[in-house]
């Protein structure tokens, strides 16, 4: 297995220094220590999301995540707006729906992204609407939304819209500027563009936001605002991840000293490489508006399962296919995390060899 | 660090084994590799919880996880009685006002027990009660309720009550037998006696439970029946903690080899050796009908916090202190894991330096 290639888009193999500062000694969490460490982690995520703003780690998927960010923000009843163009935004709508929001859905086909007209107009006519709930990158599509462009035409329609983001998938890969662009809530997870296990999600948080929550402190693990208050103490509420948050705090320093810019560029020089490559196995890429974090596309004449399955066994390459009614009509590959030009070159080179 | 001896009731220290465990690559969790690995876990846990039934896991803290089976077993207005008599189990009051539960909450001292014919009572007078919230190990006073007693006493009142338990510093360190005591749903956690960092949380389910349940597949990552749904295929309907989960199975390798019975008899015996050990510094045990897990105690005329302040310093020995209002009266001891006789007998030696 060591010399595997994981290049799915999460998780991503984990580089040796994340594992070997997940294998330090535990320490307990209501300690000096640990409040010493998390106050450092703290700081490094405002680098990650870059803001000036709040940060806060939970335990949990990325989807946890999301979910805890909408029960924090919105109540029974509001108004909502959904940008849903696929497998995962799609989800916060179907949670939406459990939150009793009422969900304003802008529906569009998996592949295509969205026109920030279109939104601006969707807000005029409901104003009352609280947020919008927006997928930076689809996971499930390759797809990147507009998101400077659309939060700007969206706050200049309605200043107070709160703005929730999945950049699940963007943060760390592709540039990301959360007070600039004035997002009010972003959400992380540990295996993407940090290079760690599944198991944490971080996120960061307006002030205006935090205004929007409700500010109670009875036990409840999915309210952000107690990990924001605790966070104010470099704690948790509840016990955290230690060994997890170890991995979160390697990477996090690693990112900063090669810096934001220079990782985005090797992203999206590996997505470069990639799609350039397609041309060679006439490959198609799907969809519009591409996220240099992955890259979807099919292999028209070819079964993309059997090539998927082959790349695993003979080459020790694994791909993702495609989710939902997109399973076996596309493949996709990350270009997040330690790979390199060559490792996407070498996939070219496999794949041609499969056809 | 590395001899630190971290004997708080969790975190406990992470055996090498585990760690290495958790170490190994990567695989994606969409993939032949990681189901078959998962049925070996859900297999492994049946063991732990001494069930024939579901079992599952998900990402969180225990908390979560309590959390979780509450919201996925109950509906706003159900009522369900909720034993409270520590730290802990008061989250389990305050998450129930929160679903909007119609709790019967029986109230104990913390440190205290309760009593058996009580709690039938109470369910004789409240014939519509759908449930019972049990914390069997309370880890704020180490207190253990007699739960096989407890849930017989119940299911002869009502035999359809749901009985979920808070199994958290129990299963694993005590006897625990979730089909033979008609449990329905039991909660572990990762950082007690399974021994791992914290981040995952398993449980077993009765089928009586899972009927219970609110049975959609809208994404909804607290809905315990989304997991059980999964599981029978060996996967997970979120982002599963592959590496936590191989250290989980590392884990529950090693408690099948000892057996469980050998496991218990050792964790009892580290509590005899220092519960022995007490009556040479002078300590007083907390509360009543203590668990094996833990010790509770206090030291008459002495300054806790700097006793406790001074076995990190000096000796690299960690134990809690008191939660809540205990805060500054009592400390706390671990007997999970891997830590020995000779370990405790060595605390009890410090201390007596200190006095």
């Amino acid at each position: 297995m060591a010399d595997t290639k994981l290049l799915t888009p999460g998780p991503v193999d984990v580089p040796d220094f994340v594992m070997q500062a997940i294998a330090k000694p535990v320490i307990p969490h209501r300690s000096p220590a640990f409040e010493a460490f998390y106050h450092d982690l703290l700081r490094d995520l405002t680098y990650l999301f870059q803001t000036q703003q709040q940060t806060c780690c939970m335990i949990g998927s990325g989807t946890y995540g999301v979910e805890s960010a909408m029960y924090s923000l919105f109540r029974p009843g509001d108004q909502v707006m959904i940008i849903s163009m696929g497998k995962f935004s799609q989800r916060w709508v179907d949670y939406a729906s459990i939150l009793q929001l009422d969900a304003i859905v802008i529906d569009k086909e998996w592949g295509q992204t969205v026109s920030i007209s279109e939104l601006a107009e969707v807000l005029k006519e409901h104003p009352g609407c609280k947020g919008v709930m927006i997928t930076h990158c689809e996971t499930s599509t390759g797809v990147l939304v507009d998101l400077e462009e659309i939060v700007w035409n969206l706050k200049q329609v309605k200043e107070e819209l709160l703005v929730c983001v999945d950049a699940i998938t963007s943060v760390g890969a592709v540039p990301f500027y959360f007070d600039a662009w004035m997002i009010d809530c972003a959400v992380v997870a540990s295996q993407k563009s940090l290079m760690n296990p599944a198991g944490v999600c971080a996120f960061a948080l307006s002030t205006h936001a935090e205004k929007h929550m409700v500010q109670t402190h009875a036990s409840d693990a999915r309210n952000l605002y107690n990990y924001i208050d605790f966070a104010r103490k470099h704690n948790f509420p509840y016990t955290p991840p230690v060994q997890l948050l170890y991995g979160m705090k390697a990477s996090l320093e690693y990112i900063q000293k090669l810096t934001l810019p220079t990782i985005w560029n090797q992203v999206h020089h590996k997505a470069r490489v990639f799609r350039n490559g397609l041309a060679e196995i006439d490959g198609v890429l799907f969809g519009a508006d591409y996220s240099s974090s992955l890259t979807a596309f099919s292999l028209p004449g070819s079964d993309l399962s059997e090539i998927k399955e082959k790349l695993e066994k003979d080459f020790h390459i694994i791909l993702s296919g495609g989710q939902g009614h997109l399973k076996g009509q596309i493949l996709r590959i990350s270009h997040m995390g330690m790979s390199t030009d060559q490792d996407m070159r070498m996939v070219i080179d496999r794949i041609k060899q499969l056809l």
